[in-house]
């Protein structure tokens, strides 16, 4: 499921509010809009500062042809202007319309009738605005493009912008980088425009970006297109994602499906995570931010990697570009500088990166080539001397990344002036030599010193500027190869065969949107999840037998759809040690029943055996209206419902995702055995996981919500005392 | 305590190891390290690239009086050179000595004999080997110039820089603003010399920094020392400290004392904060990490904000210099930006930022202004229009400054180009006239394009480059003025009067180190902890009537100073619900008593009445090595062995700090109440948080450890079940 397979939600014919969903458009979809040989300027002009105006002063570096149109003008400067698409000399493949909201109607039918590949459109006022008859507007402009087989980009689109080819279409300053990228580059993708352009200025400092693509209301092409494209685009070498929602984000998971089964990486920075964010979202283009857990479980999932700030975002997206997959978790940091090494070590304690000591034949070398006033541990202090004489330092570097050990070689760099930049280039090329990572954290708050774009402009050594973004960079890219390695892997399916039918039948006989305990569990046993023995008695005869039957201590729990919160209404007695016990107890939790249910229907007492003290878990699905179904763990009692501690994955689970889910969990430790607790077994845990994420997926057609809470656990004895299974749409059982 | 008083540790004559405690060096007795009008550099050279040679080289621009020392050169270029310090034409101030480790001995002989004022020696090779012989050897050099009146920077030292009088002191390349400072400036102080420069080259940027000064092995004086000085400086606006540790960081307390009486912001990032990151430090110019928690609770103690990153640190200590004391906890947020309206509110609400909406009196200008389709929402989008027409921008920000609900304004700043200077001089002006912040958030990846510069340039307004970071400096901004708001308060001691000579009886008398429960409570009871009642039996009979006069349940628990773990020993019994009970449990537990000491002593067994179920709290304190006494408060049970959750202060605390403690902790939430468990008073709460700290205070010469847990509080009924004093050192009470 992650990784390469494409997720079969993707490939439902509709999206999760029921609209049909639009497959995504790939690189021939959309090569009129990415490689245009042609670009139009409608509302082109010779008023300085205006849309047009910067427009073709952007484009002025084009290597296609471009073509003014302008009813106003004949000609700009000293380029021709013609009156329309139509008297233009050849069909362009890109119209860019710098014009306003009123007129963008008319230049939609001319591109359609010219036969354009691509439309980009500056004007605001469309469905951002919420008013009505502008999202109707949009909508019309849309349909009339897709009809025609023009590729709309927009509208209250600030461009986009190609450094290979010079295609830099926009009406803002575009940033620009002293030359055109020396090898597949970043593709920045973004639908904030405004924030695509503040990332794009990277270049300015060396990054090498390849395109910049916003996509503005995206009433047609949206991020997931963009993606898709720059996937099987040979020029992008990574995606820089900056997301702040979409109707329809499974599209989302396809696209970057196909760009991680093309090598190449996807980082994401989500906006939006916080109530307030999303509500500021809500109002701009329109965008339903989604509960933050389901989203991050989603783009891990499709193998995305998450950046965590918004400023980290070019630096992970860089690193993954330049790393190639990890030979090793390890790191190998080699610093003059005492505080550096301080850093180093606790950056990478707090994101679990280890930093082994060199085995014998790397120690051997350093010993020999570092002075003793430095030090050959990792972090590795060569002293001044070895980092100042390029052989010794080259000696010193070859041991470490040729020692097994390490993945990754790490340079802190306090000094920004150009005496690193041999450095830097050897690194490069021994880093590439070996097949690893190689890292520049770089200290200096000179931020973008001389070094930095030597740096950048390298094959193999990614730079940071923070060393804590490098080790969480290191982190995730260990993380992401993890999940990659075990997603190809078919998990086999636990739920017994048979079970999504025998549920099905049960789940059709319900009478109420709310399963009793009793049913929610016959469902739950049906997929082999190990519930609590139980007898339905009518009357404290039958409920005493049942008692000595299945064993005492007992507890009594009503059963009845009109009772479903039993522990309110008083319906639920525990701890019962004798026949004495369970008649009085009978008696009392039916007076309450009736009290708190007076029409009923009350269908007995459910006996149950008390089970022994373990664990607690909660064990839970919720379909997501955005993603579909989700399973959720996460440690019972206060801990999950005060603290919030859980761990959340699209459903369905196999097994190597569900013992992560497990991992995840701040209170981990627990399951290891706490006090007079015992441990749990994860596996059989984990398999539990599995078959709630097997039963939530098989019929997400009809479960809206399930909650097996407490799952109690010791050892491998781990049983569900109770559940709850709630049905969306849910409609009466037909009669007879 | 906080704040302006002097912490009474400070005062204490000796430090944790029991060593004299060097008083604090202030402004006066660095001047002439801070202000030398005449500086003379020992091993001055003529080869290029020597210390020597580049040290000369950084002075070129020195205000004072420049002599060069070197037997072995008549002259260097231009400047004459002299055979040693005495034969120069007058005492130098401050003397450098850019000689070997060897040499360093007779520098400074001759400095004390010349009668110079302070010398700085880059020479490695000392204390920081480890190697007894130059440890020793560094002592020797110490106590030779501090008899000497000599105030010694280093050894191992990478230099200091003053931007004003161009006293740039240093071997490496020193990054240099393009002008001096124009008004007061950053004092950056920093252990690693490496990491100290690689801060200062924030200057290349634009950075407003005064001083940078580094202290390499801190034989003489130390970051302490340094921060004092600085914050007695009137040309310092704000310290930001690089802090790795130190043997008595008491002092540090005091040092930042001195600098917040003189209304200069200290912030602090350490290093080492996590097991190998200590490890490190151990081999890092031989200082000692100290716990992290008990680092953080001594400074904000002593009024400093802690800086979470190095990249950081900076950027806060700017903004600090800059900001003022905050007029309002709401932040207003401009910007035309959608995406960064968003990344604005996330921030926000991530850190507990307010974004409050406008009053009527700012709505109805910002909308008259804005055009529709903006937004006259907080974050406000003005749109471009109005932010490109200066009478309008300054309608709308003059509007919100002057919203009594904001102390702050902010601008995310997408585009990196100059266009947007005016823009931001215009927000220095009114923002210095409103007495509020104002924060320019560079979103731009192009981190030192053009406006940077002129951004930190201003009086008034901070420039972040991370919108986490910017939201992270207000609340921290927001959170030292509320402490600095109570530490001034004198909080009224809680313990009874006689309570400390009470309880020093009561730990003369203990018989081990580890006082019984008994004992223990005894004392806690005479500093007005409230704990529960109890009677010690000395057999089944007296037991059972001690049971019937407190009341069933009961619980029995043996009384003995050799049975320290109870529950492991099985000398415990609960829930004993009448006289048959309470007799078999007596014997139980006295036979489990005899088993597991079988030497006793065992006093008898401690019959007390079961206590209503309650939230249960832990509530500690420990005698830091480093620190001195410390009290701690956590939740009980999972929460706080499992997910170590708790608050740590320096003891003793006041009643507004202990709240402070209780709000910090993750799961507060329990404190309200929780599922059937009674909410907790916190007024009563941390009114036993207040007296154990002044318990753990009053003893801190013999008291290692209380531990009371756990502490069942419900509502205001608030009882301590059990309780652990651990005493260090102790000695056996006097027979008789």
């Amino acid at each position: 499921m992650a990784g390469g397979a494409v997720d079969p939600r993707a490939s439902a014919p509709s999206g999760p509010a029921g609209q049909a969903r639009r497959p995504l458009y790939r690189r021939a979809d959309l090569l009129r809009l990415l490689e245009p040989e042609s670009i139009a300027i409608v509302g082109a002009s010779a008023r300085a500062g205006s849309f047009g105006e910067r427009t073709a002063r952007n484009l002025s570096g084009f290597a296609g042809r471009l073509h003014l149109v302008n009813p106003r003008y004949e000609r700009i400067g000293d380029t021709p202007c013609h009156a329309s698409i139509a008297a233009l000399s050849e069909v362009p493949d890109l119209v860019v319309a710098a014009t306003p909201m009123e007129a963008c109607e008319a230049v939609v039918r001319d591109c359609v009738t010219a036969g354009s590949g691509a439309l980009v459109l500056y004007a605001a006022g469309f469905a951002e605005t919420g008013r009505p008859e502008r999202v109707a507007l949009q909508q019309r402009l849309v349909a009339m493009a897709r009809e025609g087989g023009v590729r709309l980009l927009g509208p209250n689109c600030i461009g986009l912008t190609d450094y290979v080819r010079r295609a830099e279409i926009s009406f803002v300053a575009i940033p620009r980088p002293a030359a055109p990228p020396a090898r597949p580059a970043l593709g920045i993708v973004s639908q904030s425009g405004n924030l695509g352009f503040a990332l794009a200025q990277a270049v300015e400092a060396g990054a090498q970006v390849g395109r910049v693509l916003t996509c503005g209301n995206s009433g047609d092409i949206d991020v997931a297109d963009l993606v898709a494209a720059l996937g099987e685009d040979p020029a992008c070498s990574a995606i820089a994602l900056l997301f702040e929602g979409m109707a329809d984000p499974v599209r989302l998971i396809e696209a970057a499906a196909i760009a991680r089964r093309n090598g190449k990486p996807v980082v994401v920075h989500k906006l939006g995570t916080g109530e307030q964010g999303a509500q500021a979202a809500m109002s701009h283009t329109g965008s339903l931010a989604g509960s933050n857990e389901v989203y991050r479980a989603a783009f891990e999932r499709a193998g995305m990697v998450l950046s965590e700030s918004f400023e980290g975002l070019l630096e992970l997206a860089g690193f993954l570009a330049k790393a190639g997959p990890p030979r090793a978790p390890g790191v190998a940091v080699v610093s003059t500088s005492g505080g550096a090494a301080i850093m180093a070590a606790d950056r990478a304690e707090a994101h679990g990166v280890p930093l082994p000591q060199p085995a014998p034949a790397a120690q051997a070398v350093l010993a020999a080539r570092i002075p003793e006033f430095g030090s050959a541990r990792n972090p590795c202090d060569v002293t001044a001397q070895v980092l100042n004489d390029p052989g010794s330092l080259r000696d010193c570097m070859e041991a470490l990344l040729a020692d097994p050990a390490y993945g990754a070689l790490l340079l802190p760099n306090g000094f920004a002036y150009d005496v690193a930049t041999p450095r830097f280039r050897m690194l490069d090329e021994m880093a590439a030599h070996h097949g690893k990572a190689a890292c520049v954290v770089w200290t200096s708050q000179w931020l973008e010193g001389p070094g930095a774009r030597e740096v950048e402009a390298t094959e193999r050594v990614a730079l940071f500027r923070s060393m804590d973004r490098c080790m969480a960079a290191i982190a995730a890219w260990q993380a992401q190869a993890r999940r990659a390695g075990t997603a190809g892997q078919t998990s086999e399916r636990l739920a017994p065969p048979g079970a999504r039918e025998e549920a099905a039948r049960l789940l059709a006989r319900a009478t109420g949107p709310v399963l009793t305990e009793r049913e929610a569990k016959a469902v739950l046993s049906a997929y082999g999840i190990p519930v609590v023995r139980e007898v339905l008695a009518q009357d404290a005869e039958a409920a005493t037998a049942a008692a000595e039957e299945l064993g005492f201590p007992v507890a009594l729990k009503v059963e009845s759809p009109a009772l479903p919160h039993k522990t309110e209404a008083g319906v639920i007695r525990l701890n019962l040690g004798d026949a004495p016990a369970v008649r009085d107890a009978f008696e009392a939790v039916m007076t309450n029943a009736r009290r708190a249910a007076p029409d009923g229907p009350i269908h007995g007492v459910l006996v149950q055996p008390m089970v022994p003290p373990g664990v607690e878990m909660v064990v839970g699905a919720r379909r997501d209206p955005l993603f579909g179904p989700t399973v959720l763990v996460g440690l019972g009692g206060v801990l999950v419902e005060l603290l919030r501690d859980s761990a959340v994955a699209l459903a369905p689970v196999g097994g190597a995702e569900a013992r992560r889910m497990l991992a995840r969990l701040r209170g981990a430790r627990l399951l290891s055995g706490f006090r007079n607790l015992p441990a749990a077994d994860l596996g059989t845990l984990a398999g539990i996981v599995q078959r709630v994420s097997e039963l939530a997926a098989d019929h997400a057609d009809r479960i809206a919500e399930i909650d097996v809470n407490p799952v109690i656990c010791a050892g491998a004895r781990q049983v569900a005392v109770d559940a709850l299974i709630a049905l969306s749409p849910w409609e009466p059982p037909p009669r007879g």
